[in-house]
């Protein structure tokens, strides 16, 4: 049983229980074998009697009813120690942190803490006191940080689903290197409360997870604002783009290409762009220059300090408690004034005006989760460069308030992994997981739930019939708010056109008449996003309305329609068959 | 002349014209004496070129055609030494701020640079090597500051509009204690290219006016995002609140009021509060904690260190150019790390975050600008204290992303000035013009503009006449999105109103017949926000459409209809003059 799915569908038809799967996920724990991967474990019969528990109340209203699921030991669990990687820091807390608390309530099982990378510090997995959790593609590479034992545990799988934390890269980079699924939403959609801060305005809450359905499942269960957490927001969304407009996918331009020299990580990017260009993406070079600029700011720059603020009295009073190559990257920030960290800051606001504008012209950013799998040989000969070489195409996410979303890409020829990353504007999570499905063939594209009671509202589909249609004279007020024609057609057999009086400019009217007893009209359908959509509808002038608009496809979107009242002095023009033509007929056929 | 509509009169009228006007000011200057008021006048020959120029052009699109204007010494204008107070800081731009640009675009003519506390740090108007501009009250008080000259220039009558800056009330102190209106707008609605940063995160430029219209037609004129700041961003909105819903006025609560002891301060600030209750408004009191919290931020925490980044390399080089006091302050700076700027701005964050609640509850927060006026002999002895003092309600307000608008509430019975402040949320910078024009009977409040330029889009007003009546099955879809009553009436007698087969719930349909041919319908009008408006429009269900809707009160709002289509099998139940009347009656009735 690997994914959610297997767990639901063995619960559904009696071939397990909660009980035998916790059971099992022990017994798997134990053949395992590898001592790395968790720094604790609950107690079997902690997660038994939870798992008793549920069957008492079974999986009504249980979303995760039965799931297991791994925590990253820099996230509460009440009653297991919260050791970030660091024993003497350790605490021991009464509450969990918000997001277990969501899991839980949702019918999760808690498993246990796994180990990461002292304080979330480094996207390598080597950086603990608690051993190296062995990669599960090839032993000899890094497992990948600072989440590694929680992308082990879920790529050996131990676990179905598993958190994380990202702050530069540690929910994708773990990911990437065991060909998993790591999913990083947007800055604040998880809360934080009860997470170790490592950057807390950057700190995000992760998923991983072997299908984007399984960590959007997971997702979902987590988000929505904690008051506790000031930096916790509403995001979540549904796709905000239409199932069928056209896909255009950003890619990094030649100039941008980083896989340091590394021609297998080359040609497995190439597949992934093949693949979806294939799949009907339009690829839309683009020029990461400010992107790499913003990850510079995060190495370079004062946000270490942030780091440092998270622990400070526990650093300044036991230095020596931290590994030496923890304590030397975040006692470097005691350099940093505050001057410099609002010099910092400014630097940030730049280069997410610099950056910004790249949304408009693509629905996500395609680019390598790393530039190429590092081995621990490469980190014992320089255990700084891999580690900054992986952080290459996530540094800048955080920085920049995007969202992503790693999928096992290609993998290389000689089978070492290669991972894809797609990236998208804050709050276009559900955007990034349905292209990322689509593209990767990873279960669940269809499947990702409109999460309605999150009040978000997706874009509106609006019929036009008249001088709105593309090219027509009003066309423009459309095109100004954002509109995107979705697909021309035609309504059914039930309407009229009539060419109204007064103008310019000159428009007809839509009425719908006794079913059958009209003919077909041409009509496009547009998008608009809420607000546009909005201004459009209050601008409409007497006698038309927005209505519903019943279309030869099936749908039903609202559209064009005119107050009968009107028609009366009006020439009914349907036999043109549209407007269009209508006006594109010499003025004796009009008339 | 001391309007902006006095002068646009007498160029209406012919009795002056641009040329005269200038000369005019240039004369004014001369006779008032006093030399701290401007920093740099332009040569008067520049001015009057610039005058004789617009009088060839004609104001034909120039909104602010000849209008005398001062600018802060910290904003640069083409041509002039940008001092900041600072001699040695001094540089001659050869471009003109933005804000400055857009002025000059629409007809407004330079007239020189004002007085202000050395690099914008300071309330009290003294902290300058170019003298202090003498009180327009009492020549005891201090002028207020930092931006002093402005204020004092439009309080004198020299001009009728300047421009100012505020971080933390420079452009609501000065204001405050020269008894004129001082409008801070929401952060990065006017950009700030061009201006010597003081805390280039909390920055605004400000204006001061004699009235609120002449504060709003200036900023209307200068707002809009600037790319060269990547902090300026799109804010200016009409009015959100409708005209006529109950005003809900938060006001310091008993524990929260300050005023330095004086009790005449108190009482005049009493005065205002009696004066707004008269005028109809709801006063509810605010535990101010949250807020002198933060305004504690900005003294005690990091903050400070904006200021020496803004100077950094002039500090260093030239610590002795600067005033000792205001040495003193920036070079504090140097104390902060960088852990102690990301812990000021998680603070900030959690502040934020206790504070945002309160804008549900009220529509404005109305304060006295300061607790007590301050004098040259007060801060003789004490340099700091009375500063702090001053910047009681306003240091909270950039920090919590607030804007603001200082008008002159009833003066004390000596007749030292007792200024009133209107804080908002960001963006409704329009409603808290609005209310601050309603309640102190400042001119402007009715001619302040709906800025449809800037693609803000106000609430929606709907037209409901069925189920969404108040009380009745339907409405929760209007209070569930936010949605107010506006107003109840009736349509003209230009409807049928139908009940509809099918429900429940049960519905019915308002059909335009020919005119008078119908009958008032009872109707309500309720207000919707855009996003709120659009989800309830894509939500109706077809025969229903979203129309315009003629009503008695001759008003034409967006409202419901319905396809005469499906009338042709409902009950013409026109005659119990609404829908409410039908449901009450008795099913015998109904039939």
């Amino acid at each position: 049983m690997r994914t959610i799915q297997d767990y639901r569908s063995a619960y559904a038809d009696g071939a397990a229980t909660p009980s035998s799967a916790i059971a099992d996920v022990y017994g798997r724990i134990a053949a395992y074998g590898d001592a790395a991967v968790f720094i604790a474990l609950r107690p079997i019969e902690a997660a038994l009697a939870d798992a008793r528990a549920l069957e008492g109340q079974g999986p009504q209203g249980r979303p995760l009813y039965g799931i297991p699921v791994a925590v990253k030991d820099n996230i509460d669990v009440a009653g297991l120690p919260t050791t970030a990687g660091c024993a003497d820091f350790a605490y021991t807390p009464e509450v969990d942190a918000i997001v277990v608390a969501r899991l839980r309530a949702a019918g999760a099982i808690i498993i246990g803490k796994t180990n990461l990378d002292q304080f979330a510090t480094g996207l390598v997995g080597v950086r603990s006191p608690y051993g190296v959790p062995r990669n599960t593609i090839d032993p000899a590479l890094a497992p990948g940080g600072s989440s590694s034992g929680s992308g082990v545990a879920v790529a050996a799988g131990l676990v179905p689903v598993a958190l994380g934390t990202d702050t530069a890269g540690s929910g994708r980079v773990p990911a990437g290197l065991n060909a998993i699924v790591g999913l990083k939403p947007s800055l604040g959609a998880l809360p934080t409360t009860g997470v170790v801060p490592a950057c807390r305005s950057l700190d995000c809450v992760s998923v991983f997870a072997h299908s984007v359905a399984d960590a959007w499942e997971l997702f979902s269960a987590m988000a929505g604002p904690d008051a506790a957490d000031p930096y916790s927001r509403q995001t979540l969304s549904a796709p905000a783009r239409p199932a069928d407009a056209p896909l255009r996918v950003g890619v990094p331009d030649a100039a941008s290409r980083r896989f340091g020299g590394d021609a297998l990580s080359e040609a497995a990017f190439d597949a992934a762009l093949s693949a979806a260009r294939a799949a009907g993406a339009a690829l839309v070079p683009i020029d990461l220059t400010p992107f790499y600029a913003t990850a510079a700011l995060l190495y370079d720059g004062p946000w270490v300090a942030e780091r440092y603020a998270a622990i400070r009295p526990f650093i300044e009073a036991q230095p020596e408690a931290l590994l030496p190559i923890t304590h030397g990257i975040i006692a470097g920030a005691t350099r940093f004034s505050a001057a410099d960290a609002f010099a910092g800051l400014y630097r940030l606001a730049e280069l997410k005006a610099a950056t910004s504008p790249v949304w408009a012209d693509i629905d996500t950013l395609m680019v390598p989760t790393f530039p190429r799998p590092r081995t621990l040989a490469d980190l014992e000969a320089d255990p700084l460069g891999p580690n900054a070489e992986l952080g290459t195409y996530t540094n800048f996410v955080n920085l920049l308030d995007l969202c992503a979303l790693a999928v096992p890409g290609p993998a290389r020829t000689d089978g070492w992994p290669a991972g894809v990353t797609f990236i998208g504007p804050a709050g276009h999570d559900a955007d990034i997981a349905d292209i990322a499905g689509r593209l990767f063939g990873t279960p669940g594209a269809a499947s990702l739930p409109a999460p309605s009671a999150h009040g978000a509202v997706a874009p509106i589909e609006l019929v036009v019939v008249g001088a709105h249609l593309s090219g027509l004279a009003l066309n423009h007020e459309l095109t100004s708010r954002g509109g995107r024609l979705l697909r021309a057609g035609q309504t059914t057999s039930d309407y009229r056109l009539f060419a109204l009086a007064g103008g310019p400019p000159h428009r007809p009217g839509l009425l719908r008449v006794a079913e059958g007893a009209g003919r077909p009209i041409e009509t496009e359908v547009w998008a608009l996003e809420p607000q546009a959509f909005a201004s459009f509808v209050a601008a409409v002038p007497s006698p038309l309305s927005i209505g519903t608009v019943r279309l030869a496809d099936g749908s039903r979107p609202k559209g064009f329609l005119v107050e009968v009242e009107a028609t009366h002095d009006a020439a009914d023009i349907s036999h043109f068959g549209g407007w269009r033509s209508f006006c594109a007929a010499p003025p004796q056929a009009q008339a």
